[in-house]
């Protein structure tokens, strides 16, 4: 057998999620049977994150173990040719280490989370970013940001379909960014951490969101972390605004 | 009447082109319905360009005239809720004199043609550029792009369809930039001139194209402008990669 890492891009829009499942078109499940006409004994990819309906990709990573060596190119190139039409591409392939995993290797995932502000709807970037029409203060969100950084029961921000079993994380950074683009205001919410529990970007976003419009002061998110209870939470962002950027790992892949 | 003009953004992807055609969806055609809705007596929009099927505009000018007098962000919002779900967003609207015309009284006309050259298929940026896998080497794509610039017979440049009177017309300005974008490189052709043939912008991005591979010497540019020979032409760049981005008028709209 011989280990592959995968590099992912996707428009998660048309699919179910990364995860398969049963009669439902998903990035996995699609990803799948394009190898299984590579390797029909291939048990398929793992990938590091389990992205949600709608949610995007730059760098998703997967391990996938096949029969024959390839050429990481070839094997690009292959997977690529059967995955049309599908919006899935794989970016970079890399031979690793059986002991290389996906899921358990990744020390660190980066997450962005768009908004794009402005009074006219989106065309060109619809199911790109969280759509919106009210301005946002990137100062204050960034002030509440400020109290999710580091290690912290997160209670609070967790989807109750959560099936991590321990609610502590440790978000190393946020930064949100600010600039102008097509008549109207892009704000980017960048988070990084070693994991995340299911749905907790999407209700950080939520939340800053809630202190952006000045509803909500920047302490209260301080406050709702507190209180760990879900029902505290600002609402979850949608889908569509969300990216997985990067999985890090102990070498430099790809 | 109340004379206005309005800026549009459209995925020209799933369209017949802006102009109105009888049993075709087209960018013209679907504002006209939505129009026709608040003012049953317009005559509809006249838009300052033509785009074909698959070319998009991030700031198309068109002027429309209406029996009622409507303020700008109200004309906006109520034509932009009956445009969805259509991939069309009217971005601005300014109230103009009877004088204007979206078409007649431009006096440049931007456009960009976008490029994206990576070994892995566009997964979020399918039909937003023209997708290559082989280098393009931009310094030479330049070079050639020198010898339009300036006024110049284009019958080289022209589709056979195209209307317009004369194939004389002037290029102010070409530039062309290079960045690095999701494991690829994107090359943009920017282009400014009064008015354009039909094609033009795309007969010069397929021609410089040839020029970036290195098939073509820059100096051959010169050539088949000199031959005023349609067939001396560089392929048709293909539509997704081109975008209407600005029209300018006497006086700042918007």
């Amino acid at each position: 057998m011989f280990r592959y890492a995968l590099k992912i891009e996707y428009d998660g829009s048309n699919f179910y999620g990364w995860q398969k499942q049963p009669d439902l078109e998903t990035i996995q499940g699609v990803i799948n049977n394009c190898i299984k006409i590579l390797d029909p004994f291939s048990e398929g990819v793992v990938g590091a994150g389990r992205t949600d309906t709608g949610v995007h990709a730059i760098g998703q990573v997967a391990h996938v173990d096949l029969e024959k060596e390839w050429s990481p190119k070839e094997l690009q190139n292959a997977i690529n040719y059967y995955l049309k039409p599908n919006l899935i591409s794989i970016i970079a392939v890399e031979r690793v280490s059986p002991e290389f995993h996906a899921r358990f290797s990744a020390l660190k995932r980066y997450y962005v989370y768009k908004i794009f502000i402005r009074n006219a709807p989106l065309a060109l970037e619809k199911n790109r970013y969280w759509y919106l029409k009210k301005p946002l203060n990137k100062d204050k969100m960034m002030d509440g940001a400020n109290y999710l950084i580091g290690s912290h029961d997160f209670t609070t921000f967790r989807s109750s379909l959560c099936q991590s079993k321990s609610p502590l994380k440790s978000i190393d950074k946020i930064t949100i960014s600010e600039h102008s683009y097509l008549n109207g205001s892009i704000i980017e919410i960048h988070i990084q951490a070693k994991s995340f529990l299911h749905n907790q970007v999407r209700r950080i976003a939520g939340t800053l969101q809630k202190v952006g419009t000045k509803s909500w002061p920047p302490e209260r998110v301080g406050e709702v972390l507190e209180a760990k209870d879900r029902s505290a939470c600002g609402p979850v962002a949608p889908p569509e605004g969300l990216y997985l950027t990067q999985v890090d790992y102990d070498k430099i892949l790809f």
